[in-house]
């Protein structure tokens, strides 16, 4: 027995299972009806949410693409999704609002997985907000409300309400505030960076979607038009379907390598959709790691790009979950993995279900047909095997009616794990005693006392 | 409980471990001395394995290499390869000879994997002959003991004696008849296919290890010498010692997915070399399947020539282990693999080795500066882990001295199993009872009667 086997943990200490699909109870607090309904939609959000997309067809169906505007839609496109992962890096890096996206309001703001100087602070302010999806303390309250209470009512997309509602139905409704559970914000609250992108919100947002990147290619290659639709409207739409992505897709798509106990799912798709944001099951479970992915070739750009911030000093105190515990998830899962599969084997009869044979019986029985062969203490049925047996049929069809406890152990032969492994699938009995027991045969006076012989 | 965690097995049909690596005796009965050293030597197959090498270098250097020449020579290996791993192709495929060898001589023959009609037969032993490693009788009766008897000193070519000795060397040398394990060949007796070539074997041997191949290349496009150098000599060279891999190589470099209580071992450079035999782990846990390897990307070309020979009516019979029996030996050694991880991670003190502490002397060392946390009767030392806890110092600052069996599972936060498996790092003692106790404090009546109260 190794050690591990004979170790024991508390209730707490020990894993849970899958938490089961619980029926959720309804979006809103009273019942929707004719005289309400338009007080459960957050209009603000749901006229950005369909204006934009509608604009951005518009926009492209009317307007030329022009080489260096697609250029720029999609340096700007990364630079406003890296303020959401992670953080900054126009300045030092590739110019790019996605990977800022994730950097600073996922990875830094949310989650604390780094720590970040002031004018990283300030860059990944500025281009997040130019992902339109919030300030980064509207964001971040929502995200960690997400974690701490993953798939259940207080989750605000909860994964549980179905894909489309985690992809976007959460920002088309006005769900009442109370329903969201409560995380602490204290910390980004007294941060004035973030203080200071809350209040001028809506001005920096705008600035740095639509009115900067119309400026930069208008000024640049005399594009207004081109600037404002591709790299303002267009380039909006994908980067907000992407990270709504990490809501929707990541909780729904791929394996559970680490945990099961929720839905969040590592899918390498996801991933690249999200910037590296779609090695998600291990994210839920290790969130303040600055890392999403853990081997080096899985695709996690927005982990490359802290990592470089910390190289030259933007970035610091990149933390990390300890290895021992993410290999105990591993560990974990593998073995349920394995579980699962021993399940669905035949492994044979249990040993205490099989009926109980005495030596003459099974003399009998053999001398009547039975193609039966004694193996410590157990019969096999061998009769569907002799024409397979590997050995040859004639070992085994002398062995029967016989004990081959020493012969299949190596006088004879000292079978392969393989074969031991199969030999139980066959088992049809137990013999009385385990062998041929001098002392456990027929009373010889019983025999002699017979009835009949007095009759 | 899973039912597969309950389940009972006898001694026998319980896996073996890693057989271990016995020093083995001499390689011969007698000391090896000037008088008798010339005795110990196989001298016919030590000059045929010497000198054939010797005149594949000559004959390279001093012979220029036609293109049909090379053509031709790569598939007569081909051929004669195969009829050594499996069995015949040159009239229905490519001609091909190395797949002859294994097709016939160790799929075929030596293991019964699949059975041969007649004309495919006679191609069989008149390739595999033509790779000059013996009659079929005497190739099966050797490798039928390798199986059986396994890295031991009855396997002709024990693998514990070395890679070299396994390659090569054994057949270098005169062993001792006696010390070659038993093996049953009463079926290869009873064929005429294999008495005929047993008889005839050096005859059928040298026409098809040379005469045909020169022939073939001298009356087809006049490169006589050609045609007895390259498809007859440095063929052969290069088909022996691909053949002699699966006993070196094969027992020497790879993984050991399917048993580790011998040697062989699974990898695809060897399977690359020997036409398909370097899953030699699968191969020797189940012999007498007709594949060696099980996964369609895997190459053994061996497998499919065989599967295709029963299409065409040539083969049929093909052997395949039960499925059921393979998964077992695969799950059995993942499961090793994963325990082997778990027992070098840090699971925490024991429970049991902790030491234990009343709940008042709990209290007081908490005053007195420790950090430690009370949860479910465990105590933890959070000191190290303040600072890093992803759920922020506060709460658990606010914890220190309590307990926080609720609080941890819900109360204030359902931690995640990566939480739960981190804690049990942290495990310092055990309180007296589990929990504060009322009766389990300082007797009063004991306060009471201090002796220094009475002084
Ligand atoms: C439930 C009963 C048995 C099972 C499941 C079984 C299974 C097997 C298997 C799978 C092999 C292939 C080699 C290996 O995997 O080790 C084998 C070979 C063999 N078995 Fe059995 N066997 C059984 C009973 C016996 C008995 C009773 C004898 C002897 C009286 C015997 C003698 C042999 C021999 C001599 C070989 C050939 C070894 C070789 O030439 O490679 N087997 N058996
Ligand atoms: C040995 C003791 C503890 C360990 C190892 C631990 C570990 C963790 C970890 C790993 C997380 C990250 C989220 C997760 O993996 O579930 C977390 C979050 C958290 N923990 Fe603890 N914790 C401990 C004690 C406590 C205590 C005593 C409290 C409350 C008094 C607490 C409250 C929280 C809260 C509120 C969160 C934040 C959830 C969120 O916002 O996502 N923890 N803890
Ligand atoms: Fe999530
Ligand atoms: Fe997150
Ligand atoms: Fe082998
Ligand atoms: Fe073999």
């Amino acid at each position: 027995m190794s050690a591990i086997a004979t170790m024991t943990f508390t209730e707490t200490e020990m894993r849970k299972p899958p938490a089961p699909r619980t029926k959720m109870p309804p979006l809103f607090d009273e019942p929707t009806t004719v005289q309400n309904w338009y007080k459960h939609i957050n209009w603000t959000q749901s006229i950005l949410l369909i204006s934009t997309p509608l604009a951005a067809i518009y926009g492209m169906a009317t307007t030329k693409l022009l080489t260096p505007t697609l250029i720029w839609s999609i340096i700007w496109y990364f630079f406003t999704g890296m303020g959401v992962t992670a953080g900054e890096c126009h300045f030092y890096f590739l110019p790019n609002t996605k990977l800022l996206l994730v950097l600073g309001y996922h990875r830094h703001w949310s989650h604390r997985a780094y720590s970040a100087t002031l004018p990283l602070k300030i860059i990944l302010a500025l281009t997040g907000a130019g992902s339109i999806q919030g300030s980064v303390r509207w964001w971040s309250r929502g995200h960690r409300a997400h974690h701490r209470y993953t798939d259940t009512d207080k989750d605000p997309y909860s994964a549980h309400r179905g894909v489309m509602f985690s992809h976007i139905i959460w920002m088309l409704v006005n769900r009442p505030k109370s329903r969201i559970g409560y995380a602490d914000v204290a910390d980004l609250d007294a941060d004035p960076v973030v203080k200071w992108q809350h209040k001028y919100y809506p001005l920096v947002a705008l600035t740095m979607a639509f009115v900067f990147p119309t400026l930069v290619a208008g000024l640049g290659w005399g594009d207004w038009r081109g600037g404002y639709f591709y790299a303002g409207m267009v380039r909006l739409v994908f980067l907000h379907h992407a990270t709504f992505c990490v809501n929707s897709l990541a909780h729904w798509l791929g394996e559970t390598p680490f945990d099961d106990h929720h839905t969040p799912r590592d899918h390498f798709i996801t991933a690249f959709v999200t910037l590296g944001e779609g090695y998600h099951n291990f994210h839920h479970e290790f969130p303040q790691d600055y890392r999403n992915a853990i081997l080096f070739y899985q695709y996690d750009p927005t982990k490359w790009f802290i990592k470089a911030l910390s190289f030259i000093g933007l970035a610091y105190d990149l933390k990390k979950f300890p290895q021992n515990e993410v290999v105990k998830g591993q560990v974990y899962m593998a073995e349920k993995k394995i579980n699962k599969i021993k399940e669905d084997l035949n492994w044979g009869v249990p040993i205490h279900k099989l009926p109980v044979f005495t030596w003459d019986e099974f003399q009998e029985l053999t001398k009547q047909g039975k193609q039966w062969i004694l193996i410590e203490g157990v019969l096999y049925d061998v009769s569907k095997f002799i024409d397979e047996h590997p050995g040859g049929p004639r070992y085994i069809k002398t062995a029967i009616g016989k004990d081959m406890t020493t012969a299949f152990n190596g006088a004879v032969y000292n079978h392969s794990n393989g074969a031991r492994n199969l030999m139980s699938t066959m088992r049809i009995g137990v013999i009385r005693g385990g062998m041929e027991v001098e002392n456990m045969k027929k009373d010889p006076i019983e025999e002699i006392l017979d009835p009949k012989e007095y009759a």
